[in-house]
């Protein structure tokens, strides 16, 4: 079982070891990711060169990369750098966006998903599209519950050996053989771009220093953000504010907060 | 004549439909269109690989295209994805950021005005230039104000079939027919940077929801930022704030701010 | 000497000139950048394009070049617009992000060196592996203090002619010969992305309006920069707003909060 003290524990590393992220993402969430990974604690580096990638990826603690806005030469990065991710046997998180939505973009997700991710996060359609339990997704919004995809990312989780996180109203993390929800959270989030490719970036920076613990690691990633949303939006007018009032949290968070605000429902862990 | 309550109107059907708009637009401002978009109820897609223009300007709602930051394949993406929207009968809004400032700048602009958008929306500069009424212009900033270029838009209008907005301190939005004038926004606002090309990406959510009104729906979409910015301003102490503050106001603004917020002038109907 | 005089003098002489900086500079960054130069009253051009890189540096009053996330045909235009810039004999600044993560990375910004630039910015880590006196750096953090590449700073300065900026908890400016202290800002500006980016920018600007004072207008721009995030960081509750709060202080800084603000301290003049 996964408990609020855990979750603090694995931020607590985060904050401790500072580990460095190396992001190949799209291009319109490149800058929350990188200052929400400055703001918990983390180092990023933003670099999507195939003449540079294999370098980063060996230096860097954790690798994700997220297929938002797509280039042919971006996806070859991509490639370079799981590949080094799995040689070095360290955690890359791969964040399927709008998988679905096109040809060009599911063949980039299942190609990059042959290479082993140690985690995939995504929404409701985006694991229901990359698990074949659906097709089609309107773009980048989700279409479905969380709840929904479950099933799909259980499914996904035993066929790849990876840790699939389904994030949405609440939040539902599985390895195949335990799943976990995470409520926490608000609506308003739903109206901010690129904080799911944030919640990557997050979960790349936990899984880098909680080796052995992928499933809680991601757990306690979208625990933490969830947490760091929820205060944010108690004093936020709206969205804008939410935005970089989020990052303000996960700067100033302590275990105090962390280990109250943790919601993980035991009738979630099924 | 276009009301108050006709922007209100036209708002309500952004949030009521969420459309989806495909945004091929620049770096810069990427981030901010896109969490205007959502914060006035439409569902962004930012996307600009070759391989997927066609398919995501073919689940779209609205095509918004901007040439901020150009690069030879996103001008191919860009003409897929307008050739798309013109067959499918969706409006497509075309962002002519700093045209006249290069040759290869000015020859895209006119390449894509070919592809016929039903809206073109700049500031005085770039209409002037795009109408070949001016030649060059000082980078992307506006040099002139909206009324010198009112001229110029009325014929590029009429020559074209587009409506054109022409934005600055006041706004101007004709058909070449019809003119109309938006007063509001902040002094503040110019210096913000992606803002103009937030006004384009919520042109193509207000005119997608709202067919048959391309006046009066471009109209709205401008007024409501305008009043957006206005609010906005009365509580930011600079432009950082402002910024993500008028994404708050886009997200809360009901009926009575609209319509008591909206300003356009009788006299500014020609 | 320079004095808070001197810095308020360059300032206002940015406000009342506004100039036109040209970026070819990181996806990361862009947004802040460019926001950066608008409250500072400069007007920013952001455009990569090999096909346009000649004629924007014609037009712009500096060029500002930052290596952050690197790409082959990036890197072409940035050859091209450091060659205008000094053929015209305008200010140009290189920002070697990362120089010595990667061999790609140090191989550019080696090559971006021998276009001789007015002003290299970058952290103690950067300026270290630049000068050739330390190698590798883990990636775009700092993992040394300023003051320890101030000897590679001086060396730099002396063998390129350029003025050396060393950006940190405090920044250090040299020409070779005469080398500045500046304090200020606020621990919490480490955890945001960009704001080193944003230096270089702002570089540009005070560089192009304040000619034949290299050496002053850089130690200016880092030294309002400074105050502006001392200035914000009291009312920030976290770095989040912190990013935004900055450029509100640099839009509404005046005379006496610069000269009040700024720190040169004497015995940092060696």
């Amino acid at each position: 079982m996964t408990t609020p003290l855990d979750v603090w524990n694995c931020f607590q590393a985060v904050r401790e070891r500072g580990p460095l992220v190396h992001n190949i993402t799209n291009y319109v969430s490149m800058d929350l990711a990188a200052n929400a990974l400055l703001a918990a604690g983390a180092s990023p580096v933003m670099a999507h060169a195939r003449e540079e990638a294999a370098d980063f990826a060996r230096i860097a603690d954790a690798v994700v990369l997220n297929i938002g806005t797509l280039s042919p030469h971006w996806v070859d990065a991509m490639h370079v750098a799981a590949d080094v991710a799995a040689e070095r046997g360290i955690p890359w998180v791969l964040d399927p966006v709008g998988v679905g939505a096109t040809p060009y973009r599911t063949k980039t997700a299942i190609d990059l998903l042959d290479r082993r991710p140690a985690v995939v996060r995504g929404n409701a359609s985006e694991i229901l599209a990359l698990a074949g339990a659906a097709e089609g997704g309107k773009g980048v919004d989700s279409a479905h519950e969380s709840a929904d995809a479950v099933d799909a990312a259980r499914e996904l989780a035993g066929r790849t050996g990876a840790v699939v996180a389904v994030t949405g109203a609440s939040d539902v993390v599985t390895d195949g053989a335990t799943t976990l929800t995470v409520q926490g959270g608000h609506p308003m989030m739903s109206r901010i771009t690129a904080l799911g490719c944030a919640a990557s970036a997050l979960t790349g920076a936990f899984t880098a220093v909680n080796p052995g613990q992928l499933l809680t690691a991601t757990t306690a990633a979208l625990a933490v953000l969830g947490v760091a949303g929820e205060r944010a939006a108690t004093d936020s007018p709206g969205p804008g504010t939410l935005r970089w009032r989020i990052l303000d949290e996960l700067y100033t968070m302590d275990q105090r907060v962390v280990t109250v605000g943790v919601r993980l429902p035991e009738g979630g862990s099924q």
